[in-house]
């Protein structure tokens, strides 16, 4: 498996585009000063019918675009040609959601001449403002004009709300001799704390795979991946993961537990988890990408709570802002995670790139140099490691650091 | 009942003290410079025997104080007679930790001449900082020649940590002719989420009640106050709520149901619920009280729940913090919360002395005033009432905005 370009259009017979079509019309917008006018829908489009799977937000409070995103895939037997998705809008807790979010499943159905059922919507800005659908009308056409099997970027930049650099990611593998690719596209950085689903993630590939298993895979690796991403504990309402199979790559489709389904599985890992890095790493405000690797828990699920709970403590990222190898707040963030713990088993250990130190062996702070710590806790990519000693399961969460621009960001989002 | 002075020193037969011993020997306290010698150590002492009450963090890291008072109370059969309690070291993950919180508890007895298994011992501050005893040793002679029935702010400015002001509150009511007295001293302000307990709080009455009513009163107080109220989300390693009565206002016991339970018990809830208050409204770094005051549930709980999602959520915190009316952070909130909701039931409104709007109406974020909106949410105390009109039960949970100063504060608390 390598590591290639071109994000969501990586895989053959995907076309994107994106562009600025002003739905939010107050203006410059102040969270990019620099960029008046940067990219606020997108969409793409597969030369064939593709086999599609989805995880949607647990939010109870859902966005109208997962609603008819949804209705849509069940109508359509889990089928889909292209995805339509806009920034600064969330089209969330309006009278008319529903409504709008269908209208634009129809203008890209008639734009393309193809069935409605077979569009995916995704919206994500602010919730509870009325989205103009005017400027979606006029660019429909245009999206449809400019689609590029190279415009990934375009439609990547048009999905950022307060990203401060845009997220794709794709890999290259082979099936049965044929070579195949994935590749996807995510949005973070606020209201991130997936709760089986995610923030924004769009993923494509070329490879041919039944539904049954392309949703599995899709379940599974979310799991270890978004799931085990927070940014401020908030859960979106409008979270979604949508992966596309069109099959172009011609390899033998993939139908049940072999060695290619293995080889497709790791290659949507690949895919997911670097998504994921960069996700937690452009958390709003953020310096720095923190990781908690917990091992020796005593089932998966535990590892996932343990982990979560120790990069969702507010006390634990501002540490790590601070550089301050405070490990009290590791161990009581342990502590007051939802599982079955014994105290006096908890090793916990800091490591960058600038080395490792062990800071807790058996539940009690151990000696260790300040000034050793500090070094590697400066590094942008931090790991807390922690072992229970329980067990053999372990997992990896990813977060980020809280700071100054997180409330900065955040004290006026809407302005 | 009326609202009195004398914090843990409002009943009759108590007696507290307070003094700078140097737990902390690291040169100045970088959290209050103008106050290099802050009191760190506290003693209370009762003339008599207390029945005692008592609930404990439920983190299962444990500070080594939690554990040795938890011993005590069970060896002396819920009686105490005295207090220690000191900050700037939590005494917890240390290896030598219950040594010397049974060390504290010793040094009490011996200058008090009663038995150590009536004298609680409380500790607040870093985590895994080994505790020096010497200062300790010395200071508990003194504690004890400095003993007051006027005692109590030298008290409860010992037990301050981040805190910038210091938190008593005593009513008095009378029981079947007796005048009765109940006062109380609590800290702040990080590390606050409790959970079936508290940050440290410490309560003294001179009104007689058995232990058994002692108890319940203050489990179920502490479900509606405490465990209503959240800083940062984080649950301390030294949470305790310790409820000392003295029995000297010479009422007939408590020992059942009646009026006079309900008399207790009412002012009980009037401390705990105004402590409450200003933990939330002395968070760390914070500008403003928060309080979510959600009616129309299905059971009490799941209020509770609702409630502290809401107050719990960075982005809702740091929306407050700049005055910013965003409805679809709170609608957020409520939709992740972990209860059976229907979204398009819930209703919204903003309330502060300054006014009162509706933002909200059956799951739409509807049109509004985002003038008077801010001039509402620019006051120092601002209530988000919630209505998820389902139900007859309600609360309020108390917190607080998320502001630049907590993560100055958190980013380096124990240089």
């Amino acid at each position: 498996m390598k590591k290639i370009n071109g994000g969501i259009c990586a895989a053959k017979g995907f076309k994107a585009s994106g562009m600025y079509c002003g739905i939010k019309t107050s203006g410059t917008d102040s969270q990019n000063p620099d960029m008046p006018h940067k990219n606020d829908i997108c969409m793409y489009v597969s030369d064939t019918v593709c086999t599609t799977a989805a995880v949607y937000t647990q939010n109870k409070v859902k966005g109208a675009p997962i609603t008819v995103t949804k209705a849509n895939l069940e109508k359509s037997g889990n089928k889909a040609v292209a995805v339509i998705a806009n920034s600064k809008n969330a089209n969330t807790c309006n009278v008319d959601g529903i409504e709008k979010a269908e209208k634009m499943c129809a203008l890209v159905a008639d734009e393309l001449n193809i069935p409605k059922e077979q569009v995916v919507v995704a919206s994500t800005g602010v919730i509870g403002l009325v989205l103009p659908i005017e400027p979606v009308e006029k660019a429909v056409p245009l999206l449809a004009q400019k689609l590029d099997y190279h415009g990934n970027a375009e439609a990547a930049s048009a999905i950022m709300t307060t990203d401060t650099v845009m997220k794709e990611y794709a890999v290259e593998f082979e099936i049965g001799g044929k070579i195949c690719h994935l590749g996807g596209m995510a949005k973070g950085s606020g209201m991130i704390h997936p709760n089986m689903a995610t923030t924004l993630n769009f993923i494509t590939t070329d490879c041919s795979i039944s539904h049954a298993l392309l949703q599995k895979t899709l379940s599974d690796i979310v799991k270890i991946t978004y799931n085990c991403l927070s940014v401020d504990g908030d859960t979106s309402t409008n979270d979604m993961v949508c992966l596309m199979a069109n099959g172009m790559a011609e390899n033998k489709t993939i139908d049940c537990f072999d060695e290619n389904y293995n080889t497709f599985k790791a290659a949507l890992y690949e895919v997911m988890a670097n998504l994921t890095k960069m996700l937690a790493k452009d958390g709003e405000g953020a310096t720095k990408l923190i990781m908690c690797e917990v091992n020796g828990a005593k089932n998966e699920e535990e590892s996932v709570i343990c982990a979560k709970s120790v990069i969702c403590s507010p006390l634990v990222k501002t540490a790590m802002f601070g550089a301050d190898a405070n490990c009290g707040r590791i161990l009581g963030a342990i502590g007051y995670a939802d599982i079955e713990i014994d105290p006096l088993k908890i090793d916990v250990s800091y490591i960058s790139s600038k080395g490792c130190i062990d800071v807790c062996k058996g539940g009690y702070v151990i000696p260790f140099s300040e000034e050793k710590a500090k070094e590697i806790l400066l590094d942008d990519e931090v790991t807390i490691k922690v072992n229970l000693n329980q067990g053999s399961f372990g997992i990896t969460a990813y977060g980020c650091d809280l700071t100054y621009d997180y409330v900065k960001i955040n004290g006026d989002y809407r302005s």
